[in-house]
């Protein structure tokens, strides 16, 4: 990358440009030593290839419907990039691309944006790239900016989505669809990269098909961002931000950890993102190796009660307390109580009875709760039972996000424990620490792996907008190999979906990747978890590194799901 | 350091001795990767050297209570070890050495065990070191290990304390010093390392005069750890742990910074550790730029309250929201409201109230505290009232430590707002999000710095028992300096030394080194607050890079102290 020129984009007032090609002020010394980190491409990027079809797609489940609702996409195939001869190559024009960030940060978003701008100035000379402001809603309101090599310098290998910022607006409505095809019209657009999550990217898709169907040469790719790492599929292996994610989650659990057996006489219990699905939980334990981890998937598979669960917990408190551990760390998602089918009907229940009925303090309204569902109510803290009925979002439902499950578990083992000492089954001492890693991992400084990885995404994704592709996501594999070998291509959105009745229509989806309890991830940690509960096997990744024999490996959840040993 | 070998000490259970000398398991790469980091020594320690007397030392105050404290120990010089020719070296013996961890976990107490050891090693072939377990309490009962090289290997570069873990008992009646005397004697100790803070070589200094008054030989040398950063001098000029403390809070307020910027919704409040002096929370503003900052020591000198505190975070708000930004990232000192003048009345008087009253629902005992305390109380969020009332030690007092002070903010900054906005004063939006940073930095990875000064203070603490001083804390300075340059010395404790008086009776103190309101680092701070609070100036360190450019780098507070330009 060439040195940098002065750059007033308002967000880094701070960042100067010094003639050696670095910001001397504003940055860190390792952000500024991140700029110029030179990323890998896979060789097929690197020199003549060409986009081959592979044969027609179908649905991940509800072809028919997936059909209808995607009559211009559907059965469009997927495809892979290879080596061509510079005969066959794609002849260099001049394009005009949009990009848009969607939905939450995630590590490496910026890179992903500087790949299709590397793309677009290897490959497309005179090309324009346009950064929409803000998420969708800077598609619809044509609020962009057009980026320059010394617009993107400063954003490079850094974290965040602060170079056009993100947004949570959807192009849903005729509308709104009517907006971004007018966006679309007045750029004269070839092509729009959507970078989000499984919403995100069916939205890219829903767009991709009211484009073709107006019959606009404005193209839609996807790529697959978030931290959660619940979307992926054979041929999107992971979602960029999850690998930096959890390694921040892992130094701070691994440093608690060393802490806990310091110390030897807290439990902390530590609650991480991920409300959907627990693959950010089971790659920290994976990591660090807890004495308890607690993963949705498996809570829910089970039909485990609140109880269930605080009763394994207490069994690990006691059996170590019989070995003299009174201390230990134990693994939360942020989802768990979702996945609690008595959970569900508790809140389902409270929300009709606070919709339609007067809480009076004598606690009357509790006759209205099943006999189960109180039995529940009661059984919760008093602080959680007041959660419940105080926090409530603006449609009067009760806010099962804002419940602080790591304080809820603590007072729950904590009445449990006290039981148990009373019937002498339990000895030890308990003293639970409360912790939440959320919005510390979203916005690191990407690892190596994703920085190298969302470049690869943005450059493939320049790749099949030049080709002339739609309604594909952006896809790289062999991820395990040396960057070298990795694959790249595009796979089909229509082949990711499915439907979803809600509210008597079918919707389209991408369904959210689960932690699998036969994937190899859950049975490795499965086949541990006795050993780590009751021993001290703690493992302490330490900070990512970025340079050094440790920079480039990666996370155990891609490792084990290509079939690798860790 | 030679290959290791098999390694059974209760901890590291996992821990392997491959042939290649790295642990294949039970250590994550970058453990591994600072196994085998190699420490560069002061030149001053690696070779011929002689101890030199300065001149007679007197007190930090008081000295004339301070002499009679310490009737053998007072006055004594401070040292400075100089190169020496080998006719005048220390002569080679075997010593028989104790070494202890007081207090908190701090990055680096390992690196300072293996000082010693090494030291032993080079120049007293022969000695045998004991490591006295769980803090002070392991000298009274004589609960110690025997540290061998293969024992202190995995723990070499690690954080935690876990090696022979620390505890927080005190020697302080004539029944303990007696049994540490028994210990010293039953192993025959020449000399013991008591590794803590303010009070725990208070208490090495007691002990050292102790022993000297009964005539053993067993000497007494202090080192300086804390995390807090206040227990520091002229000679001493930070102590360990800080350094790596502050880096790993910062990284994590850098990312907050950048999702705050990049989600451009929410006001993070961060709470850092510092319970008595604000130095982390300054050094990390000094890395990061947050919006607001508040400094314990600036609040206490200003007498400012609690609303002055809320009015001057909600002014930067609304100054923001001018400017479009409704986010930003606000840092916040553990022991702010200790530093609040009203509120350390309000809780007196309702420790006064709640031991000897009856608290009624009606709240009729109100009417016992000072208008002033009243008015106080009814500004508290109801939930920091109810903490108040609720919450309580074993003495009955309110538990201070336990307010969530970054909550309680955000709670009186929401409620400020709302006034204001009724007032048409405010347009903003306003979101909370609150933060606790703590365990996560105690038990890091010692940064590079860490790791080398730990080193150097416990190879000099070797050479001042070698040479028969005692009552001295092991000082290394010129910190700022490359190491071959940094100097190396003891320094009386007594000269650090004021009184305080505590049921009717002087009790020797070395006092809390606070945030200096003349000094570099707060000055740097005030100049630049201003323009932080308003431009989103923020700065993201990244995580602690133990190789490469960035990898030495030493905290801004040390540099700026030390006379240096940031």
């Amino acid at each position: 990358m060439a040195a940098a020129a002065v750059v007033s984009n308002g967000n880094h007032a701070a960042v100067q440009a010094p003639s050696t090609g670095r910001f001397a002020s504003g940055y860190s010394e390792v952000q500024n030593s991140r700029l110029d980190h030179s990323l890998p491409l896979p060789s097929v990027l690197k020199s003549s290839l060409k986009v081959v079809d592979g044969p027609p797609s179908s649905a991940a489940g509800n072809p028919d419907e997936i059909a209808k609702l995607f009559p211009c996409l559907f059965g469009q195939p997927s495809v892979n990039m290879v080596p061509g001869d510079s005969a066959g190559e794609l002849a260099p024009k001049a394009l005009k691309i949009g990009v848009v960030l969607s939905g939450g940060q995630a590590p490496g978003g910026h890179n992903v944006i500087s790949g299709i701008f590397d793309y677009l100035q290897d490959r497309c000379k005179g090309s324009t790239l346009y950064g929409f402001r803000g998420g969708p809603a800077g598609i619809m309101k044509g609020k962009y900016v057009v980026l320059t090599p010394e617009y993107i310098y400063p954003y490079r290998n850094q974290g965040g989505f602060d170079m056009i910022c993100s947004g949570r607006d959807k192009i849903e409505t005729p509308e709104q669809f009517k907006q971004a095809a007018d966006t679309a019209v007045k750029l004269d657009l070839d092509g729009l990269v959507v970078i989000g999550g499984d919403d995100s990217n069916t939205n890219a898709c829903l767009l991709a098909e009211n484009f073709r169907s107006k019959n606009l040469k404005t193209r839609v790719i996807g790529c697959p961002k978030t931290i959660d790492g619940d979307l992926k599929s054979k041929e999107v292996p992971t979602s960029f931000g999850f690998d930096t994610a959890c390694k921040i989650y892992a130094e701070m659990i691994g440093n608690v950890m060393v802490d806990a057996r310091s110390t030897g006489k807290y439990y902390h219990f530590v609650r991480l993102m991920g409300r959907a699905a627990s693959h950010i939980t089971l790659e920290c334990a994976l990591q660090t190796h807890p004495n308890v981890t607690l993963i949705g998937e498996e809570v829910a598979a089970k039909k485990q009660t609140l109880k269930n669960v605080t009763d394994y917990i207490a069994d690990v408190i006691c059996k170590r307390a019989e070995f003299g551990y009174n201390y230990g760390v134990i693994l939360i998602p942020e989802g768990l109580i979702d996945f609690i089918p008595e959970v569900q009907q508790l809140i389902s229940e409270l929300n009709e009875i606070l919709a339609h009925d007067v809480v009076d303090e004598a606690g009357i309204w509790k006759k209205k709760l099943t006999p189960q569902s109180l039995e529940l109510f009661d059984f919760l803290p008093q602080a959680i039972q007041e959660q419940l009925m105080l926090e409530r979002d603006p449609h009067g439902n009760v806010q099962v996000a804002k419940i602080e499950t790591e304080k809820m578990l603590i007072q729950m083992v904590e009445t449990e424990l006290e039981v148990r000492k009373q019937a002498s089954a339990y000895k030890g001492q308990f003293k639970g620490q409360s912790h939440f890693f959320g919005y510390e991992g979203r916005c690191g400084l990407p690892s190596n792996f994703d920085a190298t990885y969302c470049n690869a995404l943005g450059y493939a994704a320049g790749v099949l907008l030049h080709s002339g592709k739609t309604g594909l996501i952006s896809s790289v594999g062999n991820l395990a190999a040396p960057v070298a070998e990795w694959t790249v291509g595009g796979t089909a959105l229509t082949s990711l979906m499915d439907v979803e009745r809600r509210h008597g229509k079918f919707k389209p989806v991408i369904k959210k990747a689960m932690v699998e309890l036969e994937g190899a991830p859950f049975k490795k940690y499965v086949s541990m978890r006795e050993e780590w509960a009751l021993k001290n096997l703690y493992i302490n990744p330490g900070p990512i590194q970025f340079v050094g024999p440790t920079a480039d490996k990666v996370n155990h959840t891609l490792l084990l799901e290509l079939g690798y040993q860790i």
